[in-house]
């Protein structure tokens, strides 16, 4: 048979359990797609066809009811090891062959997920454009002039044009969110340290997190669910407290001031963050203005404090011998990593506690933060007109998150008149992971649940 | 009438119940033994007498159940602000009068306590030691050859000496602890963030803790309670979770390795040590053995990792333009902040998170730490003649507690031949203080409770 199905984890694992479809038949379409797309620099290093559909036929012998993601296709960020193949994070002079996978990507290939490549991303997870990497740009799936977003590049687009149905992204700045933004799919940014970043190459690796692509808040929950799990090989690793805070009904969302609002120009952009705050209020939130300076100004911190230093901690000894080998913008950025004493490093940490306290008040008054994944897009060519600058103004609404330990997760919020998408993030504090992934799935229905730009696709089986 | 009392919070809250005593006849015989010492290098700054008088005639018009501190006197290391006194930190050039008094302070003024004045330090409370201070070096109580211990000095001897009841004094490495080794009494240092440090002078502003010397584990214990409490106004301020881990009876002590124990040569210490072990296993405890090394590479970090620094940062612009007012062996302890970059300082970051990975394993088995409180101890000669290696060596089980984010329990256990005391440290998890004072106040029991030198004073009523 021949139909048109849906590539998030529920269709799959019904068509799976109906017998309408095998892995293989999905891991064969998966390739077709793949094919048909040529060189969009999605990936970095793609799986062989037929090892993909061994790890097809090993499920075969499985119960299908033992295996929560059985058969799922998904991709993973190139800079999260997998066994025996290269791990780049988009610098071929860095490359390394790793023994070991990734602690969170055999999480998943334990509960069956079936991994298809390593994905494209800005160099050393450095960027939330998308442009930074010599494996060539990926482009926006719904316009080849358009970013596709970064640094998590690949494996957004992956999710967003149909090629598998989840992946893993790392998120210091935002890297999980803007390109979930851009490509309108689910980006889901972990509460630091519930999954683990063990076999993760470090940007700023007090900060890291790896991040969820999906198509539905569903499919974010259940990656998450299997997913997440203390590492001890992690130092950063944490353990979810049995008890965390839910979301009540009716709850509170903040919103920054009118003043406080950046859209650069981007009306469009503006009136569709005003539609989606009606669309909260429609699922039961109560619009409260809150101040956004803390947070605006901890967002600063990032690359204007001392934390630019971690990304250069985190390569030192490639950075020392082989600068010249590292992407022009990229190696600008954590040259400042040079600048900074250890003195400048504890301000640097006493201004955000300063700032955490500030942002404190704040919280008292809401339950969650609503805010513009961006407040705007750009083209590819005008980010490399001005890489930096235009990468800052992508920034603005989530560099302060992991500095100030809080989850996040990115929304579809509805297209622009050319066609563009745009997002809505929704902020919650530590460990609401899995209740802002609730709160964000009624959104979402709200929405109409449309997801990535490829909403189905043909699965010959 | 005339009696010997013991300064003891309860002795005295009694004497002030039964009518026994007024707090004008405790603050008169305070200024009398204060007097009688001589030039014992304890104060910095002194109130008049008169002013103490006066705060304890404001108490008469007061309902004493109304004031659990009513009457109590009490001295603040001279790092820690009272308005409109100096704040020197043991550095004349560095002085200034604040306008608000610590916030710690000021609770305990608004119990009722009295205070009595500012006590000496090692300069910037950087030190074990007790001797590195233009105001002179305080001398053991026990034997005026031998260091007080520091860097809170003048506050351990205060206590010891039967001149207050209790004292504040601050403790970043181990400076309420050390002394309150070498003199005899209870050395309480609460969990991080516990108590403000609202008002403090920061010696590693991210590890400081203000610390708490008394005669018994019980006054600790109310002190704490009335010290403790969110301060917005310090950025590191933590609230106390609702609930917290007791120490089961019967519980496990973990005592390092015999190979990794050491005491410097002091054989009659480690007979003490081990008498104290006997004596926690007579009060219900398990000994294992732990592995210490994680928390002995955590307690190098502290003054060869990045977080000298801190102290640099801590007194940044009067370091630059005032190096010569600095004692020169703190200046050249400081001065070592200048070595280490932003880089250096995130890795020390690292190391320490990757210690205490380790150092959970070694939480699996013990409900606390039971450790020397130091090794051993040294003449005010043996110091000036080796200042800072011999220092190191008072700080081998101190150092690593803040960076752990622990609190600690300093006891008396028991006297050597030639008089001096011994102390244990009973170490538990972040939050766990209270506990610790139930489990040393037992200790303590088992002990006899004599603590500091003077046990009980002549007051006339």
């Amino acid at each position: 048979m021949t139909d048109l199905i849906s590539l998030d984890i529920e269709s799959l694992l019904t068509a799976y359990r109906t017998a309408q479809l095998q892995p293989t038949d999905v891991i064969e379409s998966v390739y077709r797609r793949i094919a048909a797309r040529g060189n969009d620099a999605v990936w970095i290093h793609l799986l062989p066809q037929a090892q993909a559909i061994a790890q097809a036929q090993v499920l075969a012998g499985s119960n299908l009811d033992d295996l929560p993601l059985y058969g799922i296709p998904f991709a993973v960020k190139d800079n999260i090891d997998v066994a025996k193949m290269p791990t780049t994070a988009a610098c071929p002079a860095y490359s390394y062959i790793p023994e070991k996978t990734a602690t969170v990507v055999d999480r998943l290939l334990q509960a069956g997920a079936i991994l298809i490549g390593k994905t494209n991303l800005d160099q050393f997870a450095t960027g939330l454009v998308g442009v930074r990497s010599p494996y060539g740009a990926c482009s926006n799936v719904f316009h080849d002039d358009y970013i596709s977003g970064g640094s998590s590049s690949g494996s957004a687009v992956a999710v967003a044009a149909g090629l598998v149905s989840f992946s893993l992204g790392t998120d210091t700045a935002g890297s999980g969110r803007v390109p979930a933004a851009f490509n309108n799919i689910v980006g889901l940014k972990p509460t630091r340290g519930v999954l683990s970043t063990s076999g993760v190459v470090p940007a700023c690796r007090s900060l890291d997190c790896v991040s969820i692509f999906t198509l539905n808040c569903q499919d974010a929950r259940i990656v998450w669910q299997f997913a997440t799990g203390f590492d001890a090989s992690d130092n950063y690793s944490r353990q979810v407290p049995p008890q965390t805070a839910a979301i009540p009904l009716p709850f509170s969302f903040g919103v920054p001031k009118a003043d406080q609002l950046k859209f650069f120009g981007d009306a469009a952009a503006a009136d569709l963050y005003e539609q989606g705050l009606q669309r909260l209020k429609a699922i039961g939130g109560n619009l409260v203005e809150i101040d956004f300076q803390p947070f605006q100004q901890a967002a600063n911190l990032l690359y204007s404090g001392a934390w630019v230093a971690e990304r250069l901690a985190a390569i030192q000894s490639f950075f020392e011998t082989q600068a010249d080998a590292i992407h022009p913008v990229v190696r600008q950025i954590i040259s400042n990593g040079l600048r900074y004493t250890a003195v400048d490093t504890f301000k640097s940490f006493y201004a955000l506690e300063a700032l955490k306290q500030e942002a404190t008040q704040q919280w008292q008054k809401v339950n969650i933060l609503a805010l513009p994944t961006t407040g705007t897009i750009y083209t590819k060519a005008e980010v490399e007109a001005d890489p930096i600058a235009l990468n800052t103004n992508l920034g603005y609404y989530t560099n302060f998150v992991n500095l100030m330990d809080l989850c996040a997760i990115a929304l579809p919020s509805g297209f622009r008149a050319n066609g563009l998408p745009t997002g809505i993030t929704l902020i919650g504090q530590a460990f609401q992971d899995v209740a802002l992934c609730k709160l964000g799935d009624r959104y979402h229905h709200h929405m109409g649940g449309t997801c990535g730009k490829i909403t189905s696709v043909r699965i010959s089986a």
